[in-house]
């Protein structure tokens, strides 16, 4: 883990301006915290995703979730889905520890609702995953309700990224893959609202490499001759937060375009990629109250195009941002997989 | 066609109560107009859903579609499904009629906004069918602009039910079917709002039928002898309209109820049946003005059920309506369907 | 627990012969296995469907998943809708105890495959939930590893029904639920075929029970007086499988038929009810060999309204074995959820 | 409308050997016949893609659709999704002349039908669209029978590309779209299969556009000045045609695989861009006969990955061809799109 960016590379992906720290912690209330566990076994941990700091159970956050491609384990999506809300933190870890941290981010809630005198008897968990067997021990399920515990103490704004926490073990295009973010800026009736992503890349094969348009994969697997990712298995897990208010109905269109990031750097989509994208707006919050309507907004669509543009560019940088920071991780099975920085810029 | 409703044989559906007329028409601004085709060849016609007076086209209503069996040519539904808006009356039709009278409504749209000055380039129409082949000479696809104009022209509050405009030549359960309508009142915040539905009824298996939870159906198979719907061929179109304020998401959920008022009539959804819903919302229009967002109200899911058991009910009583307004129907080859009411009430 | 059902009350549901058992397991290979935990705090369990004695994670199954109200916490959704495959038993247990029984699930897989050598990386656990908290003190997640390998291994055809397993705790229509099972038979090209079900039941309100068409639930809802679910919390689990040929897209078609069945028993498909079907078909196995193709088998579609018949009618019937094979139950908290067969014959 | 292709200019997308002709007619039996409608008021037309030269109405052909964003007005996806088949030639044709063209396909159907003693009392037209309102006077509506039986006859293998048929009047990215198309092989089991593609292009902005990488976009806006697409209007409608054996579940997972195609161009699938694809196989037909079962066979999902790679690659060039295919058009309100080939290869 470092902190070199695809923009210290003269590279500047599309064309909005960004966010402060250009990440998804540029929309109000959102913070990233992680947990790593870096042993001789395991490479492996929690990233938890924070869209609020007060209590979602409470007042639920309006949400949605696409599936680009199923392949994967990721919980909670059939309730997001049907309602339209988020009601935990969002977190991220390995395939096979997908049941221990939902069941920890259960806890962590219920938790807290007692805290706070709130009744809770029934919690929809988020958890996403990748699959990240190339470097760690998978089979352990090592990460529980203390990891995800640390990794919502750790978080904060200006959060890590690369190999840390649920992308410690993780690789992209036959490369060290990890945590990517990225945020976008959409001026709209005069203010600046923000489009933030967070990414955990896990997919791709090496010569299929873009940045920028530039064919980096092809440079970079002739040089490593055998090309390390024979097929685009792993997985992407990709988190959007906005503060733009948007119907559920927007939101999943917003999610939509998150397959136009993903190929910009080189994906097809593998069979085996298990992508998944999952959406909230911090505004429209369902807050309890007496009435029987809720009031809301949306955005009149003929602005829509520049909310699409924004996920798809967050996306895109998110990504290369992942690999970036990213250092040479060496497996529990003496796998290596190299760091991005390696070949830039002579492969640029 | 005659003006006979469920519960003029004491039959009362579902315990919410029902609106002023028990039509869709109870909903404020939504009317409904025939034109019926009833000549030695053709038992069929065109009824169109009007939702509101004003232009739909330039101020766009609020709407979903719920697909329960696909078996069927509804047009429109893509884009509604993507936008969450209607822009065009619902027009419902013989299956192959569809062509013709998306394109009547087309036209029709075109020149109402040529006349408001509004420009209007593309337009989605919503045309819904079941297939009348068993008394209408199908194939000819008689209806066209002056049939859809016509209907247009007639739609009022107090519309006809039975076999009138598209279901002049339907069957349902064997017996024969045609359109039919009803209401429920909810009460929200010390307000009354109204679910209307209207069906364009044409499924159904004669042993099937259930009228309040009693087998009639069988006993009139045990009459007919010879069951004359061996298997649940046809479809029916649902058309639900309210002014209850909800989401695109929210109205998608209402009209996932529409299968409970059917299975309560004997459905089992079957194969052949084309079985739509298409629903709208006359709060929430999309008013074009300056700002780049829109406000709207949803209603707090925690009133919603009674919003679920609305639509059941409604669903439920205007199958009942379209078969007791219908009177038998003799069609172009012969084949006759007979009126429920000839079985009732002894059947009951 | 006891074992009487619904056909002992005289009550013959639908049309269809039922299997020997009119379990789910008269599907050949289908066992079904309960661990019940019943103590002064708990009252809940987990039920385990195995779909076949032979790994599923080598020979994956057809299978497909069908959200009715997705207002419910069962994963392993996402990847059965993508791939159309099943790879894990189904387990079915309460609702803040989903994390812990797919980890279990997880665990069982990979310890099944290290036996038999076949590598496994990722392993998509299906496990489905209803609130059990009426009776049951659900903040523990008292089930864990030890509790879903002892119904795995309490698996058999002849399985109980009622207030065991996963429906040790839950409320049906204000009365207890529980486990409830039924089976079609559907002759195709001479040869019988099986539809079966399994629910766990736990939805409705008390009035609204009906029982072959006949309001029950109002005559037993007048006795109590003080009806006791006054809204339709609590969800149902429905599981579906069968040995008839089917493709995804068909098995997707079939459990769009389960809402029949549920409206049949006096379901509205409440808004706080979690209804999910998950089907799968023991033709049609993935075998993993050498070639590019599979064969497989559909149903021609001519055929397809029995098994969606036969699929209503186990529904609906499934319901009504799970109240009455249950026995009364009293919850840690001094809540009574009464058996049915305390209302009956005399309600009926 | 000219011959050349994206491939004259040293271009080849992707890495993936294309098939004899490069257009999805190398797929065998599929033919694809235009109509084009040029005169002072009108640019527009038909083009009709012929899945096969049997009668599809009697031996369905197994298909898919694909929504990817829905604003525009395709008819016929719900049965294509529902049933997993195709019963008619595929039509593409302007926004507002879906109605008219749809019918003209039933009549051709029917025709076809009685011609060949099969009954025929449901026909479901599949009809796509972009809008060409920016060349061509479009609320006319100036196609209909003789304009649809015209396209059908002109069918051959060797079809023209360009501004023909549907494309006459379709602008890409600010200058002359149209009709384009490409193919890919994909070895199975030792033996060539075949992925078809063909596209009526009408989106982007010039900007935007990417060939193999490179923002040949930019550097023709800088040229032209006021760029002539502002934002992403106008559609795409991809048909994808294969003779790989798939099930409905897989090609409809190939068919989410376009996308992947449509941003390596520089879309970014805008709000007013009706992005519908439609695909079938040639495997897998479902035969009359008289057996309950029908035998189909899957592709091992372990191959899949390459079909996907074949359908985005083929996307992508078919928008290229598309466009190079195309002359300059200027509308009927003097409206001038220029052709790509204006620009290459200096801005390559």
């Amino acid at each position: 883990m470092n902190t070199k960016r695809i923009c210290d590379y003269g590279i500047t992906v599309g064309e909005l301006p960004t966010g402060l720290l250009n990440k998804i912690s540029d929309v109000p209330g959102v913070t990233v915290g992680h947990y790593t566990l870096d042993n001789d076994r395991h490479k492996t941990g929690v990233t938890v995703i924070l869209p609020a700091q007060d209590n979602l159970f409470s007042d639920k956050m309006t949400a949605a979730v696409h599936v680009i491609n199923g392949f994967g384990k990721t919980c909670g999506t059939v309730q997001v889905n049907e309602l339209g809300t988020l009601e935990t933190p969002i977190a991220l870890t390995n395939t096979l520890n997908v049941g221990k941290v939902a069941d920890a981010l259960v806890g962590w809630t219920l938790e807290r609702c007692r805290r706070e005198n709130i009744g809770c008897f029934s919690v929809n968990p988020v958890v996403g995953e990748t699959n990240d067997c190339g470097l760690n021990d998978i089979a352990d399920r090592a990460l529980g309700e203390a990891e995800v515990y640390a990794a919502i103490e750790n978080a904060c704004a200006d959060f890590e990224e690369g190999d840390v926490g649920a992308g410690k073990g993780t690789s992209c295009f036959g490369l060290k893959g990890g945590i990517g973010s990225a945020s976008r800026l959409v001026n709209l009736d005069g203010q600046n609202y923000t489009v933030g992503v967070l990414v955990q890349s896990n997919f791709g094969r090496t010569a299929d490499l873009m940045i920028d348009g530039r064919p980096v994969g092809e440079r970079i697997a002739a040089k490593i001759r055998k090309e390390q990712a024979q097929t685009d298995k792993g997985s992407i897990m990709i988190v959007l937060g906005t503060d733009i208010p948007l119907s559920e109905l927007q939101l999943g269109r917003v999610l939509r375009r998150v397959p136009v990031g993903l190929a910009r750097t080189g994906s097809f989509i593998g069979h085996g990629s298990g992508d998944v994208a999952i959406g909230f707006t911090t505004a429209n919050r369902h807050r309890p109250d007496s009435g029987a309507f809720r009031p809301m907004q949306a955005l009149d669509d003929r602005h829509i195009d520049r909310v699409f543009r924004a996920a798809a560019e967050a996306v895109e940088e998110s990504v290369l941002n992942s690999m970036t920071a990213a250092d040479r991780v060496t497996g529990y099975n003496g796998n290596v997989k190299r760091s991005l920085n390696e070949f830039l810029p002579e492969c640029l």
